[in-house]
């Protein structure tokens, strides 16, 4: 029919195969993901998952959706059915009840009985003939019989009885429909791609951590602290209310280069040096400072703190001092200088001459990383189940996304918080490809505006999906400036908010003792800080707040809202001095909404929560009263909202339970 | 130094190989895609494509990125450079010159050298002794040598210079940097997946269409119209200054359940039938209606169309009468009912009998599809470059995914429009998988807030990469309410408003001619329509809005912001009777800002421009003044705006041409 090339080659630029067919439903838009699919979601075990999904076909048959979804690497899936909301949007909901790497997918397909049902009806309503189409439903019916398994005997008898009477009755049956749904051929079956999920245990999104040098656990700082001091201040740390107790590097400390006092260059004799040096001749990052104590003590201090509802989490760090064996045993794993000299860790012009980094991409990098991996599988097998990363933002993305993978394909239970304070994009990058918790722009954020925008996105989606935040008020290298005018009207709020805002928060040891003389000033650094000397402390000095950390841990117990930070929405408080908002336990059983002073003195507030409906799906109703949960004085709603009367110097914080 | 089975099984649950290694680089949120890449973007050929990614990696060393892209299937790839711009995000630009499917990728790495020169050049500034500095960034030259081609002497003549006299100059020239930069090893080269793009000719983002009936180019109805006729027809559709002549089906009419005039079930002797009930005695759909003429005659009528500005828009409508020649050839296509009748299209309880579909899910679909994609390449051999496919919705997707793109890859300048009155999901995906251009849901849209709504929706990211409107003001099958009053200003607003808002606009004939009689109150159909009889009109009649229409098509073709649709932004107009925007043309030259009247009368109103900065990127400059480009009348803006005053039942339009 024609002489045109174009017509007559035997070019075919899109194959017509199988896989064409195979997508005849659309599914799209699919919530939750990350990134389409790159990086997995997060999720806890036992709690409901809900999917969302655009899904349809062309045409107007009744088309059927199901979710479905399986633990990484095991054959079977489960299923959950999906149902039509509106507007072509699909929902399904699931619980995953183990931990570990998921994978969820959408399947859909067309009933053809279900059409035919549908259609035959609307003509047999119409009062048309509608003998030729029954016939046609018998055969449907008899095609899904080979697959009917169970039910096969109920879509036998419908047969027979139509076969018998030719009347309309059996075919178009409703239960007869519900059983041939189960079991009809699917040729034009559609899966979406498997989107990835990690299923973690709840300590991954909520906690209140503590952070302390072991060795500061003396009396004197000429005495190195041992883990036995650690335990016998665990009693301290459980009546504050903490759930996890962290632990800078554990490790023996190099002696090449090592740090004095106050980051000094070159140490004084005694000085016991930067426990991130890591690595001398008594052994790298699987040995222990033998001033700490031995192996058996560490465990018998992780096995005393869990006695205390305590868990412990360990610092990772990938850096090592010149001394670490490693440099002897392994120098292909580092950067040499044309003199021989080993590369030490700069921001030039600043050197770091006590560490150097490996090289992550040298020749025998597959032995490296998976040396650096073995040090947090030694630590599991401690009993350690959190790991606190240093600086994951400046050791190569792919290393982290591999290392947390393969480690929790071991230990599922196994949490990593990253301690990446650096550029927005890296940070949540980190958090993406795997870390479970992440540190965050909290530390410096206190005005109502940049707080309020801060949480706006942490909690938007995606970054709900895959951030979970971890709000330092202090950290050993930050002593932010607004603490350092010692205020405990500001200690109080900067606790409160974190504690309150989001699920998993921290305290660095010292901060309920209200220190807060900086190195300089115009620096964010501590003095005398815990980096470089030891220092013991009286934790129960004059002025400590730890009453008030045990108030707000105990609030925090005892409301799932707390524990997490996703459900969150803002509260309008007629201050700008005072913020408020509102968050709801993944249950949605407990709802608790918080106003916080972001000044001092005297603050008579509006907080605007009646507008709110809480409660479970399909039965959400407004706000009716609160409970305050400190004083446990009752108030209603009144005028969409209640009066709040605040003394920041007493303490910044109201904390209300609402009840429907 | 374990015993847990979890530290010694052979699980290795995420393999450490070279892919791992290769990804040291993030690239995500990358502008413009379309579902993560699954479908491709759409843009003009000769039209600068801007992209934007995050692109960032580990640490602090210098990171290099670069775009580029290819027509799909050739090898070679083009290179433009990406810069920088803030947070992480980069951005290059490149222009497409060939038509057809294109992919573009981003590639980046880490330069060694720059960032070993912006360390050395810190230290040295430090005033830090570099000689060891400098002897490794000798290595880093010498080893860009091999790969150094035609720059190789520039790198030997800074080594030899160093070498010379060890001075750090000519190893830290910024020439030396830049002649690198070419040319040194990328061992952490990382690249992002490819992107679909597809590229098309400027008539698939905008053209004013006339659809007519080629048989009622008579002045009898009595007597079939030719395609002779239609010759004749073209000066005064030039005239009117449209770019596309649209004509409905033009093949060879069914008798089989043919309908009668006003769709009866029953046609009368001599009622010529719905040129949709394609297929007769004389052919299928590579056949023309022996009435309009011979294949001859078409291609004579798309020659003259062309001698006018016109080109030929044909449909493509897959369903076939009981007569078409397929339906004995090859009834393996088709579905049949048990007592061995055809399947009629149905929509239940209504039914077609005068036509049936294909079963696009047949065994021999393989055929079947090829055959269908065989009738667009037969008319495109005629020298058809512009196919309006009808109810594409009820048809499979992977059939038109598939075809659209076989045909592409042969006739890349071959536009699709989709005629999808459907849900909004479905259409959407039609765009998606490869249609040019869409029919919308302007037809209905009337008041300012849902002109408004429907507008943003359609400019946003990422409707605005994919789907192209075109504003049909009416069809043969869509008389809409509010022009069934008759009323000459409300004619025109609508045109109007097609004309400015949407690239892309059409008018099915009848329309100039002020036609309004519906089927029946209450129904959205014409009544006589076109569909089903020979209806010759006095294209001269009385109160005509030809005049009106040639004005509007003038300014369009003058101005190329009316000639795309995703450049768009409200004005604000300070009544909820006009509607005001602005559009600024893909190369940034031209700006038209638009008010349209919706109600009659007149309007004395505030059209705020003076706000918007215009021009090339880097020199943008508010809006100073404003040309009428119907009466050429100039204005200077004052306090933000110009005041303008609309006689609606004159012309409802003001359209301004914006000068910075």
């Amino acid at each position: 029919m024609t002489h045109d090339p174009r017509l007559t080659s035997a070019l075919d630029a899109t194959p017509l195969d199988s896989d064409v067919y195979g997508r005849r439903h659309v599914i799209e838009d699919v919530y939750p993901t990350v990134d389409a699919g790159r990086y997995p979601v997060k999720r806890i075990v036992g709690a409901p998952v809900d999917v969302w999904a655009d899904i349809f076909r062309d045409g107007h048959d009744v088309t059927v959706a199901a979710l479905r979804w399986r633990r990484e690497g095991e054959r079977g899936w489960w299923t959950a059915p999906m149902l039509h909301v509106e507007n072509d949007r699909w929902h399904g909901t699931f619980v995953p009840v183990e931990l570990g790497r998921h994978v969820f997918a959408i399947e859909t397909w067309t009933s053809g009985f279900a059409t035919w049902r549908r259609d035959t009806l609307a003509k047999q309503k119409a009062g048309q003939d509608i003998a030729l189409e029954l016939k046609e439903g018998r055969a449907l019916v008899a095609a899904a019989l080979p697959r009917a398994g169970d039910t096969a005997g109920k879509l036998q008898a419908a047969l027979h009885r139509f076969d018998a009477g030719e009347d309309a009755g059996p075919l178009l049956a409703a239960d007869l429909a519900a059983a041939i749904a189960a079991v009809e051929p699917r040729p034009d079956l559609t899966w979406s791609q498997a989107f990835p999920m990690m299923i973690e245990r709840a300590r991954a999104r909520a906690g209140a951590w503590y952070e302390l040098f072991p060795r500061n656990e003396t009396d004197d700082p000429a005495r190195h602290g041992t883990f036995d001091g650690v335990v016998a201040r665990l009693p301290d740390i459980a009546a504050m209310g903490f759930d996890v107790l962290y632990f800078p590097p554990i490790h023996p400390i190099g002696t090449t280069n090592r740090k004095g006092k106050n980051n000094a260059l070159e140490a004084e004799p005694g000085d016991p040096g930067s426990p991130y040096a890591i690595g001398a001749a008594e052994g790298g990052h699987d040995a222990i400072h033998p001033a700490l104590g031995t192996l058996d003590d560490f465990r018998r201090l992780v096995a005393a703190a869990r006695g205390h509802g305590l868990e412990i989490a360990l610092d990772f760090a990938t850096q090592c001092s010149p001394d670490h064996p490693w440099i002897k045993q392994h120098p292909e794993w580092f950067r040499w200088r044309p003199d021989g000299s080993m590369t030490s860790a700069e921001n030039p012009p600043k050197k770091y001459g006590d560490i150097t980094n490996p090289d992550f991409y040298c020749a025998e990098r597959v032995a490296l990383w998976q040396a650096l991996r073995d040090v947090v599988l030694f630590w599991a097998e401690q009993g350690v189940r959190i790991i606190r990363v240093d600086n994951p933002h400046t050791k190569p993305f792919p290393f982290w996304e591999w290392m947390i993978r393969d480690v929790q394909a071991r230990f599922p239970d196994l949490i990593f918080l990253a301690e990446a304070f650096t550029r927005p994009k890296p940070m949540k990058a980190l958090a993406k490809l795997g870390f479970s918790q992440s540190y965050t722009y909290f530390t410096w954020r206190t005005g109502k505006d940049e707080l309020s925008a801060y949480m706006a996105e942490l909690t938007r989606h995606p970054e709900r999906e895959y951030f979970r935040p971890n709000f330092f008020v202090n950290t050993p290298d930050i002593l932010p400036y607004h603490l350092q005018g010692g205020e405990p009207w500001m200690f109080k709020s900067r606790l409160a908010l974190a504690a309150t805002l989001a699920g998993s928060y921290g305290v660095f040891a010292g901060f309920e003792l209200l220190e807060h003389v900086p190195l300089a000033p115009g620096k964010e650094e501590y003095l005398d800080s815990d980096k470089y000397e030891i220092r013991p402390r009286d934790w129960n000095a004059p002025g400590h707040i730890k009453d008030y950390i045990a108030m707000l841990n105990g609030v925090r117990r005892a409301n799932p809202a707390l524990q997490q930070t996703s459900n969150f929405a803002f509260a309008p408080v007629d201050s700008p001095n005072v913020i408020g908002f509102v968050k709801e336990s993944v249950g949605r059983d407990n709802v608790v909404a918080t106003a916080v002073a972001l000044a001092p003195g005297r603050h008579d507030v509006w907080l605007h929560v009646g507008d709110m409906r809480i409660g479970p799906e399909g039965a959400r109703r407004p706000v009716r009263a609160v409970e305050n949960l400190v004083t446990g004085e009752w108030r209603l709603i009144e005028w969409g909202g209640v009066r709040l009367s605040i003394d920041a110097d007493h303490d910044p914080a109201v904390i209300l339970r609402c009840v429907a």
